[in-house]
């Protein structure tokens, strides 16, 4: 498997990471843009949010219980945060493996895009 | 419940919906940030991700389902979209009711903030 992630999953490329357990990992973005920006990523392998199925929608709960976490841990439930997943490569999702956005730690904006 | 979500979800106010099923609705977004710009948001009352609890957790599933969907019939899955959720006021979360915008139908870049 060609996948940058689950590389890092294997351990066989180094990561910043702030959370793991048996469903998730989470790392900090190598180009963050915003003091805390993190990435959630599931270890089953699945492309992206469109190529969800039934033997993958049960990553959703872990996923989610991680980024609860993550904002925990860096101080960004207080303030809040934005959680952002690029679906195709046509919306800027550059590894193809399903991962959530976490960033805050500065004024977010009201802006989307 | 004083929730504009909660009351679009039950008729009071009227919305430009795109899909719904039991356990969620989504609509266009009254002010539109691309050519696609869609709410996806469970029927079930939560304010956001951090408030997610194991009696809500399941709504992710059918959240994502939707998500699907969505792109499927606007056609922004062939292109990408960009899926966006923020999390406290802070984050620019003006509707205390978890939501996810879908976001496509144009160039979406690739600078997330």
């Amino acid at each position: 498997m060609d996948c940058i992630f689950c590389k890092i999953i294997a351990g066989e490329i180094p990561s910043k990471k702030v959370y793991e357990d048996d469903d998730v990992v989470a790392f900090y973005d190598i180009h963050p843009e915003a003091p805390v920006h993190v990435l959630v990523v599931p270890k089953h392998h699945v492309e992206g949010i469109q190529d969800l199925s039934e033997e993958s929608y049960r990553v959703l709960k872990p996923v989610h219980q991680a980024i609860q976490k993550v904002a925990k841990m860096t101080g960004i439930d207080k303030t809040g945060y934005r959680v952002i997943a690029n679906c195709g490569p046509g919306a800027g999702q550059t590894v193809l493996h399903l991962h959530y956005h976490v960033l805050g730690g500065k004024d977010l904006g009201v802006k989307l895009l």
